[in-house]
């Protein structure tokens, strides 16, 4: 039994909640924020630097980057590990005074939306061997996919993230923008976004390229960047449409 | 039952016979091709231009977008419905002495991967009503979403198309790229891939945003675009990180 608090109230908190929560190797002491979020009880509230907090084994900090060195600061003086949950945060963002840890789940995060952690890479990092061993059972009572990682790399792999969830996101609405600019249901999208995911879990990218710029089909191209007018998502077709075709040219 | 031929050895050609194959509503009279495709017997195959191109009621050219044309020539004097399976060629691309029609699936086509028709939007037009009533039906063997549509209307799907499944492609290929680089493995992000896919059928795009763009981070926006140097997908990091910004700048 591995005993814990979380600190957050936001989707992160709540998604780690009910994942421990359903486990009988992890008790959840408390969780801490500025106000009572809707996934804990009462009971199991506290104000964030109320002096209430208990000797806990972990301390997961589910904050906002930003927030994540003050609210450290509660911790001062505890014995219990105390590991953000932020990819692109340093370890030594963490005060030199606690046992710090990283324990940053892979996933983007929504209100409402259940997730299996079984398939969810976790990734931790700690000063020192036994506190990596410690988030490594704790991350590996929910998830499958436990990899120890230090800060470099996993920023690195945060950064990858933004370009295939934040920005995919963005394709996605500019994609839906332009069907109901245009009358068309966006809904007909669908299948072809869930089948352009899913094909990459067999084939590599690289190979399951399609599309007008994958053949550098110029007149396609042309037509295409010309209907899209004059603003920013014309750029976004001639850029990634001159990276598509950068990438398959013959290298000298 | 409806008679068909198919032209074409590719991947769409493929996937209309394998559908078309097992309905009991649909008899595959003829394969063309410059080839024989594996997918189809020798008895089924013909080479393109051989004048053994039997009637049937409809023609389906599942060739390229440059080719349809050309190869649509062959039909002439043939009494059945000619249509191409293209987004982005115009109906009028057919010539005018064929009844002429439009049988579009909207999906991204890979070798050897099945496909699940019945989810796929196949967008149908047609010159004179009662050959839209034909392709309707004929659609509806394979799919639960037909969708009648003029050429302007699927030219602009199409396009969304290209953002959503080619470009979101391209970024997952940078993704994988920028793992690979730093030493990561690639099949970390999957998971993520297949969440952020699986979201917008339930929640829009436009509220599934996260990530330092739409927090309008941009402390971590600088470095993150400097850790990518100064190549294309510093430019691209860069642009789609200002076109989230502006998507939800308030409107004055």
């Amino acid at each position: 039994m591995i005993s814990i608090t979380i600190t957050g109230t936001g989707n992160v908190a709540s998604h780690l909640y009910k994942a421990f929560k359903v486990s009988p190797q992890v008790e959840v002491l408390q969780v801490q924020g500025r106000e009572k979020p809707g996934f804990c009880t009462e009971d199991e509230f506290a104000f964030l630097g109320s002096d209430t907090i208990p000797d806990a084994e972990v301390h997961l900090l589910a904050v906002s980057d930003r927030a994540i060195a003050t609210v450290a600061q509660v911790f001062t003086g505890k014995t219990g590990l105390v590991a953000h949950t932020s990819g692109n945060t340093a370890l030594d963002a963490l005060p030199k005074d606690l046992r710090r840890g990283v324990f940053y789940p892979l996933q983007s995060f929504t209100t409402g939306r259940e997730l299996d952690f079984t398939t969810i890479p976790i990734c931790i990092e700690a000063d020192r061997a036994n506190d990596l061993n410690l988030l490594k059972r704790l991350a590996s009572v929910i998830s499958g996919e436990v990899v120890s990682m230090d800060t470099q790399h996993r920023q690195e792999l945060h950064l990858a993230a933004v370009f295939v969830s934040n920005f995919t996101n963005h394709l996605y609405y500019l994609g839906e923008r332009l069907c109901i600019q245009n009358g068309v249901s966006p809904k007909l999208l669908l299948p072809l976004i869930q089948e352009t995911a899913a094909k990459v879990a067999h084939i590599s990218p690289m190979e399951a390229q399609t599309g007008p710029a994958r053949r550098n089909d110029k007149a396609t191209l042309e037509i295409q960047s010309r209907s899209l007018g004059k603003g920013t998502i014309k750029e976004i077709y001639d850029l990634i449409s001159r990276s598509i075709i950068e990438t398959y040219e013959p290298k000298l």
